[in-house]
Order: structure tokens, then sequence, then C-alpha cells
């Protein structure tokens, strides 16, 4: 194997699929990225066996071949390497890198040690927009949980319909459900669950990117694709194991009415959201109390060894006005699903003590926050 | 107690003294910070027994007096109240805060309780301006290191001489002199051992400072004051525990000749030595070359599990450039000491495999980085 290429191509291509490698104790194998030169294609992988990472880059190939080297050393090494033209080649598994005046040698493994990253054969093409995929699973991914007595709520939940994808997470807490449109619908009904790692792991790859996702989808996994805008050859495959089982049939937890109902300006919200949370104490308890008199809300917080808080927030309420109630929540739930307000003001709707609350967007209708109250003991 | 005060002015207050508070588990006391109000005055206080931070304010009094609650609770609250008028008022042992339609009670505890920071008595002042202090201890300060055997190299050996101020610290690997010059010199020779955890804080407190500071020293302890410009009431004193013991005479430690003296490009030399810190493996230790054919040195690290990495620089060679000689370095020590080079070139003088190593500023000749080699087994 011999090759030619920029620094700074290299590097892009470490960054996506380093962040897989260099974390198992057990099989060391699996700390190394895969090099492999086939053509005028540079293609490099890792894979934690759950997830698998490819990219591809075009240089200058003098001689095909392959080899297995350690991410981490590999990718701190190329870093600190300047802007230049990198000389690769490997050498009786040893790896020789020559930029300027920098002469190294890493020692490699064989790449016959590295574990096959499956291929997904399936025909159907799914197409989404990456930026929008990232924006959406941002918004839910958080609030999945690794649970090994309900494996299935441990990822996030892929709904294609023919009005395109709706994605779900919850953690029995609180849920999260956001739709999204596709580029091109699928033929039929699929759907999935992807591991939270795999998804965290695709927001933060696809994120720079502005073009379009490719996914194919077999019984067991998923591949995420992405073409090079000259050539339409893969730039990058991401390639992840489902999870097991049926996904909780949730619709019926989204209330569809609320007691009260009202729309608040959403950065003063979370501000006296943070101010109680300093007296909620271990239970991370604050009360949300309707003031029809005042027309707005009450946040409260009490705790007999560190003191108390108490302020109003005005708010405009659609419904419900002459109706009080004082509910407890968990203050950091209420804050997560805030933060993925995007709008000034969030619509809040409120079904008393032990009923499911909602925080959602006042206008935008495709995003919506379910919160369960802490239930009086 | 009854007072009205800006958020603006408390919140820079607690911000200044809360860093000492709210890290003593035995005695729980020092997690709280004083509250005193005396005519037109705020003054806050905090300590940890070695080092005491007061900070006072301009208020509108309403009535005198004092108490002590938990700082981390009264920070992160003020913090998030908005940039408001604030009425604090101390009843029975519990503070009551209100701002705009937020009400808060914080439970206190009597300032009796509080332990008493030491007031210095001594008249002899010096003058320092706060920037040039700040500057000279940030470049020294990191190389003094906790050492129960040797207590007295566990601070910042502070020199007041007659031409000025001599700042030292030393680990016994490294050590670095920074030399500054005061506004106002003391009569006499004066010379004292502050604690890392102090200088460390008056460093951070005084960095947002622009004037002058005045010092006063007693033989256990040391008081550095700000002035408010308006009234001269002070606006911060620091005062600081003093380490006991003689400070090592280190004089004879740093050397006065080279066997070869270099210049070379900083930024670069850097670079270099991180590259080759990848292959140095858990000693740390990488190699420094003089290659008098190409003019310039070689910075070289092997390790037979990673591998091995090679570089050359150019440079220019003021001394012995028809000397070689290769010299094993920790390249942590190198590069902490590089980092504090500001200029864009760099003086290296080099003594051989065991004699001390100089890096200083290719012209400033106030500061100075001593190393000594990793001796070969």
């Amino acid at each position: 194997m011999k090759l030619i290429i920029l620094k700074e191509n290299l590097n892009k291509g470490l960054n996506i699929v380093g962040r897989v490698a260099g974390k198992n104790l057990t099989l060391p194998i699996l700390n190394n990225i895969l090099i492999e030169v086939k053509k005028n294609f540079l293609n490099i992988s890792s894979t934690d066996l759950e997830l698998g990472i490819k990219y591809w880059t075009l240089v200058k190939t003098e001689k095909e071949g392959s080899i297995t080297v350690p991410a981490k050393i590999l990718m701190s090494f190329i870093n600190l390497l300047p802007d230049k033209k990198i000389n690769i080649e490997a050498k009786n598994q040893d790896l020789f890198i020559q930029c300027e005046e920098n002469q190294t040698k890493i020692k490699g493994q064989s790449p016959e040690e590295f574990p096959i990253i499956p291929i997904i054969e399936e025909n159907e093409i799914i197409e989404i927009s990456a930026p929008v995929l990232c924006e959406g699973l941002s918004r839910v991914v958080d609030f999945s949980i690794l649970n090994q007595a309900r494996p299935e709520i441990s990822g996030v939940y892929f709904n294609f319909q023919k009005e395109g994808l709706v994605l779900t997470t919850t953690d029995s807490f609180r849920l999260a459900e956001k739709r999204i449109t596709l580029i091109k619908n699928p033929t039929k009904n699929i759907s999935f669950i992807l591991p939270q790692k795999s998804t965290r792991e695709l927001v933060n790859i696809f994120s720079e990117y502005q073009g379009n996702i490719k996914l194919r989808v077999s019984p067991n996994q998923v591949l995420f694709e992405y073409l090079m805008t000259e050539t339409s050859h893969p730039e990058i495959q991401i390639i992840s194991r489902l999870i097991d089982g049926e996904y909780p049939d949730y619709q019926s937890i989204i209330p569809k009415k609320y007691e009260v109902e009202l729309i608040i300006e959403k950065d003063q919200l979370i501000n006296q959201i943070k101010t109680a949370s300093i007296f909620s104490g271990k239970s991370n308890e604050i009360k949300v109390k309707t003031d029809s008199k005042k027309g707005g809300i009450e946040i409260l917080s009490q705790n007999p060894e560190l003191g108390e808080n108490k302020g109003f927030l005005p708010a405009k309420i659609l419904q419900g006005a002459n109706k009080e109630m004082e509910i407890a929540f968990n203050y950091k739930f209420l804050i997560d699903g805030l933060n993925n307000i995007k709008s000034k003001n969030t619509f809040i709707g409120l079904n008393g003590e032990e009923g499911p609350a909602v925080i959602k967007p006042d206008k935008d209708t495709t995003y919506v926050y379910v919160v369960m109250p802490i239930k009086s003991s």
C-alpha cells in the first residue's frame, strides 16, 4: 500500500471514523482503524461491533493494499502535521508516514484481524436531508435511556410513514416526538429502534453535511449513506445494529386535551425554574401553580434546610383560566423539554396533579414533549 | 440588616469572595459567606483559614447588621436574578431577598460562628500594578508543587529587592524566574513564600483589575489590597498565610553559559515536540539532537510498541555549531516552558546530556526557565 494524500482530507476522515475506535479493552483490534487503498480511493473504517463507520476519499494511489493501525496514535499524529501532502506507505505491518521534514513509523497489524463490517443489500431506499435529520434527532435523542429491563426504550424509534418520519424517545417519565418530512418516502411503512449511541454519532457526523442521506434497512441493521457530490461514490457509510423488540404503543400517552392551556415566554420560564431549583433539594421537586387572579403561573420551591423561593410569571391563558392547580414536577425534566422549544413562546398544557403535561412550540405542530408530574406520596 | 443593592454589584462581589467558600466538609461554617452592612458599605467575606477574601461595595443601607449564608446557594441564586435592584433583609438568621416578582428565603447562621479574618498592621507598603503582577505570576505559578517533604517549594517565592520583585518557583525538575518592576519599592529587602492556591486566586481575582495593588507583609501573613477609585476605601483584601521555611538558594542552578546556544521559531518547536510526544510512551521521553550539518535540531522519539518519529527544525546557532549532542527531556517540561515564551522566537541553551538547559525569550531578559534533562539510566 502506497499513496499520497492531503493532510486536510485524511484528517477529516479520521475525525469521522475515529469516533468509535479506541475504547475497547477486551478486543484490542477494535482500537484500530482499517486503512485500505483500492483504485484511486482511500477507505478508512472503524467499528465497535454495534456501529461501523466507513469513509472514502480520492487519493493518488501508488500501490493498492491495506493495514490497520491504532486510531488514537494515528489521529493525534496526523492532526499535528502541517497542512501539506503526506506520503503513506505500508511495509511489513508498519505504516510509514512522511510529511515535509517529519518521518514516522507506526506499528500496525494485519488487516485480516479486523472484523468485517456487514453490507446491507436491501433495495428500498429512503432519502432524508442531513440537516433536517440531525435537527430532528437532536431534539429527541437525550430522552432515550439505557434500560436493561426494557431495551426497546434504550434507543430512538424511527417510524417511516407515507407522510414522513416520526422520531420518538421516552424514559417512561417523559416522551418526545418529532415529525420530519422526507426527500424520498418509502413505499411501505418501515420502523426500527436505533441505539442511542449510534444516534448520537449519526448526529455528530452528519451535522457538518448539507446534502441528503440515503437509508437502507434490513431486519437487524440500518445503513446511512452519504455520497460524494462529484462521483456518486459513497463518502460515508454508517452501519448500525438495531434494537430488538416492539416500541411501546405510546400514542395514548400524548394528551389530546388539557384542563389548563397557556402560552408563556420560554426564556423567562427556564430562568424562573432554574431559580426555584436552587431550593428544590435532592428530590428536584418544584411546583407550578396557576394563578388566575394575576393571570399567570407561580413557580415555587421549598426545602427545610436551605430555604424557599417563589416567583410569578405572566402568561396568556387560553383555557381553564378559572381552574386553580398546583402540580409538582422534576425541574430537570421541565428544563429539558423547554430547551427543545426553538420559538420565543411556548405552549404549556396541564392536566392536574397526576395527568401528563405537555410542552410544545406555540405554533410549530411537529414537536411535542410530554412530562409526568411527581406523584404526591 | 436591611439594604438595597444592584444585582450586578452583588454578583461581582460574590464571584470574588465565593471562590474560597464552599469546599469544607469538616467545618461547615466555611461553606458560608459573611455578609455585613455598616454605614453605606456592604462587606462580604469568605475564608478557608489559609486564605481570606473580603470585598466591599457601596449600597443603600436601611439597617446595619450581619449574617452568614451558604455561599453556593446565594451565588447560584443571585446569578439567576434579573439585572435589577435587590432588596435584602436579615431576620432571625434567615436572609430574605426580593427582586421584582421573586421572593426568597435562605436559611443562614449567626455571624458569631464565622472565623475572624486577621488584620495586618504592618506599616511598610509596597505597590505593584495589578496586570504586571498577574502576568508575572501566571508565568511561574504552575511550576510550584505540593511537596510535603519540602513545603518551601510548595509556593511562589516573592523576593522584593531594591530593583524590583523576583518571582520564583521550582518542582526540582525545572525552575522558572520572572523579574518585575514595582510602583513603590520597599525600603528594605523583603521575601516570603506564598502558597500555590493563594497565588492562583490572586491571579484570578486581580486579572480583571487595571490599577495598583498595595501589599503589607507580616511574619506569617501577607495582605494584597485594592482600593476603590472614588473613595480610597478598600474594595478587595486578600489575606493569605505564608509558607514557613527558607527558599532554596537557587541562583547557582541557573546556568550562566551554554555549550550550545540557538534561536528557534517557538510555535514550530512546540508542534514538533507534541508530534514526537505521541511516540514517547509512559516515560514522556523525547530527544533533542543538534545537527550542525543541516543547521538546526532534530526531535526524536521511539517506542517499541507504538513506533517512532523524527523531525528536523532549522535554527540559528549562536554558539557551539560544531558540537553534536543528543539530550533526553520530559517533553511536558519543554512544552510548559515554551508556553511561557511570548515572543515569536525562543532562545535555547543546552549543556549536554546531564547539564541544565535553559529556555528564555530571545530578547526579553526578565524571564528564564531552567529544565533538567532525563538522566540516562
